[in-house]
């Protein structure tokens, strides 16, 4: 029996998941396991593997199979077609960035990163500028290249790497949204919780047993231990592909709840990966559908679900238990304050769910300006503080607190940040889908049963791997297309409760 | 400036460096790591980077490149040269075998590795036969077509693979001379040994006790840790190359010792990984001169250096340290009669050194009649019971104990076994070169001094990586080749020791 260009096709993904299987294997052993001096051997073995990766992507057999392929897509069945969609995007991709540019830019970032973390070590901005300068000359080439060859505009066609289909006019009609109602959403919520004080949770809780307490938790939610681990690493991470979902966090004995809630977002992620669709599991159309909608699915379990009443009366037992704790610090009502207080905070990443997307709009902003021309990298600094100030009312200590804060420009991924709080409105618009159909979603969470919220997940978003773009999966999950609404629509009935001990979960 | 067709190899063999190093680390992943529902994804990612080597390394433009440079190979330095001669090696037993030999063999020994796991289980042979059966089948294929590539008898084919150049003929002439005094050599000592008691070492030692001692042993010995990592599994292994080499070990919590030695054999196969040319590291001649060689590094730790007075010294006071130990049963002299008792047991991996050679004697001669089809599978079991009983007066309880004892053959590794025994030859041949040029060695090693022996090594073993063949390094080394001569000295000197109680190292 004769093999068709699209099965030849699909053969060649197999091989592709297989190299990128072991590439992910690769990172995470790096930042987990890897004895520290052998980062020198390991960068030659990720090297090696990506060339191989783009090289197969780019080969002119791909190539004329894709076309071939595509003369007769008609025949193809709804996911065989969207996958053989996929391949092409992969292949489009790849085949408009020159090798000796991805090179470069591996080598550059390489760089950068090392003096990103001497300067934030020092809180010297001008150590990395000129690093940073180098990275943003190749990833305006990367941009002005992949541009042309999509026919986007650069910053699109950098942000479309992520997200796919979401471009600068879907981010800023989001940021619109949010810009008009948070700041002063913020200033309102602070001040009512000023009448409602928290009681410190205070203690060491040694890393073993916030371990268990995590490992209990994760288990309940239905993350599998027989496809996936949860290890310590610097900063917390999910990898691997469905069937191995590695996540780890970063437990600190003076914090018994950070090194959950980090467990918690890679939770969501790896749920979502192994939620895939089994039958698609090695071809691009079974993966997920993007970075927002990963996003989306674990600022849903971090914030929307973690930081409701019903999960803390869930909760609350298992923190007596795993820590033998008990008084008034640990009563229900003082873990929720704890979870859902606002601070005005420079830090992105410890942002409560108010100010974040303002965190994110700042980059968004800023990298938007770097990217044209109109900042350069001297003058970001300053920016930076102006912008946060603009948004939060406060500026940050030193360079570390802001223009340094984040890894992603050293790394040379501009057009990721917006996906961050598009994420964030996502998974806002999907937990008001899973609350109109599944009304007794609290008294499930509060007996710790998650399987009613991880089978609506499996049904409207997981299990349509990247069949959909993603503007069409959230239209059709929950009817509307992606926007700030229920986003605002949620933060304002949670931060603006005016009974505080309520018991309807936010 | 234009590049040598050798040059390219060197380029194209960076590439494959990479991917065994990769290779590695997935299989060092799937048995320490790896959640146990994950096999089947990592058998993929496994089966597409051998695919890609093997495709590489029989890409018609390797053929060419060897052919050009093989024109030239007489400007070639000494190193390039003996590298040219390795590369041609792994291409030629590589284009031997057609992939779907390779692929047919990959799929029967994974299946015929689980099928000897539950034959094992169930004590069993029955279960396992048929298995055998398919597994030899395909073995007398590849020994055939690779034997006809190289010249070489089938089995010389197959061994030639684990020890090149190494062939039946010093096989045999190693196993006759061990033959020959063994035997009754193993009554001597069992008979003098009687007169000898042993104070059994009893007690619990938990893991993290026993990781602390290993670690701290290890590191006096100059295992590194930035380049290196110690672990434990099921079956103690070492994967990895220099700059990343990771040895495991099974601690057993009653008995303190066996962990350690596990973990020292190891130790000396990292040492030696370690210890190879930095300059070479990437290149085929910078790699070990084959598995004679690596049990030599091995045994020469385990055996001859730990189970010595000298080192017995220095171990006495972590033991006392890490477990808080004291008595008679830890004194020196009853460690040292403990480490060096000689008993008749059918277990090969618990043999001691002096009936280790006939447990592999008995392998050998077992294996090449199954090859030859002298001996059929049925018969296997009562033929290993008649042959361990003819060299050791005893016989296995049952088949678990017995033909089940070793997973080499389910797994295809024919040829493998005579390299361990050749392995204890020349580490007992290392150790007499070793003690001529250095007659402090025993007051070092007391001392926890180890860089000599490490050094000594370095110089005459790890450092000529694969540039000569393993009877070349060791008449370089020796000056003379490899025999049971140096063992049979050791051993009889060491077990026909008269005064219990002497102070001179074995």
């Amino acid at each position: 029996m004769s093999v068709s260009p699209y099965q030849q096709l699909e053969r060649e993904w197999q091989r592709l998941h297989a190299f990128r299987g072991a590439l992910s294997l690769l990172r995470w052993d790096a930042a987990v396991m890897m004895p520290r001096g052998s980062a020198a051997v390991r960068g030659n073995q990720l090297a090696a593997l990506e060339t191989e990766t783009h090289a197969l992507l780019t080969s002119p057999r791909i190539s004329r199979l894709l076309d071939r392929a595509q003369a007769s897509a008609s025949m193809l069945g709804e996911w065989e077609f969207a996958n053989l969609r996929e391949m092409r995007r992969q292949r489009d991709r790849a085949i408009a960035m020159p090798i000796a540019l991805i090179t470069r830019l591996a080598q550059t970032v390489a760089r950068a990163e090392g003096q990103w973390l001497e300067a934030r070590a020092q809180q010297n901005f001008a150590i990395f500028a000129p690093h940073l300068e180098e990275v943003l000359n190749l990833i305006r080439d990367k941009a002005a290249l992949v541009g042309q060859a999509l026919n986007l505009s650069p910053y699109d066609a950098l942000a479309d790497e992520f997200s796919p289909g979401i471009t600068t006019a879907d981010y800023d009609s989001l940021f619109h949204g949010y810009g008009r109602r948070l700041p002063s959403l913020v200033r309102e919520a602070i001040e009512l919780q000023k009448a409602r004080p928290v009681a410190p949770i205070a203690g060491r809780f040694n890393r073993a047993q916030q371990r268990a307490l995590t490992v209990d938790v994760m288990q309940s939610m239905g993350f599998s231990f027989d496809h996936g681990r949860l290890d310590e690493s610097t900063h917390a991470f999910t990898e691997g592909f469905r069937g191995d979902v590695r996540v780890t966090t970063r437990f600190n004995p003076d914090d018994c709840l950070s090194g959950l809630l980090g467990a918690l977002h890679e939770a969501g992620h790896a749920m979502y990966a192994n939620g895939l669709p089994a039958e698609w599991t090695e071809q691009p159309v079974g993966h997920d559908c993007g970075m927002a909608l990963e996003e989306s699915q674990s600022l849903l379990i971090e914030m929307i679900l973690v930081r409701s009443r019903a999960f803390v009366r869930f909760l609350k037992p298992l923190l007596e238990k795993h820590f033998g704790v008990s008084g008034p610090e640990w009563h229900e009502e003082n873990l929720y304050r704890q979870l859902t207080r606002v601070r005005r905070s420079p830090i992105r990443v410890e942002a409560d769910e108010l100010t974040y997307p303002l965190h994110v709009q700042l980059r968004y902003h800023l990298e938007r300006q770097l990217l044209a021309g109109e900042l350069s990298v001297a003058q970001l600094p300053e920016a930076w503080a102006d912008q946060l100030e603009q948004r939060l009312g406060i500026r940050p200590d030193n360079a570390a607190d802001g223009a340094l804060q984040d890894i992603h420009w050293a790394l040379g991924s501009f057009g990721y940040f917006p996906s961050y709080a598009m994420g964030a409105a996502i998974a806002a618009q999907l937990a008001e889908g899973l609350r109109r159909d599944l009304p007794e979603l609290d008294a499930q969470i509060s007996a710790g049963d998650f399987s009613g919220l991880i089978a609506w997940l499996g049904q409207h978003v997981h299990s349509f791997g990247a069949r959909l773009k993603p503007q069409e999966l959230i239209l059709a999950a929950t009817g509307k297309p992606i926007s700030a609404s229920a986003s605002l629509r949620y933060l304002e009935a949670k931060y603006l409760e005016q009974s505080a001990s309520s018991s309807a979960a936010a």
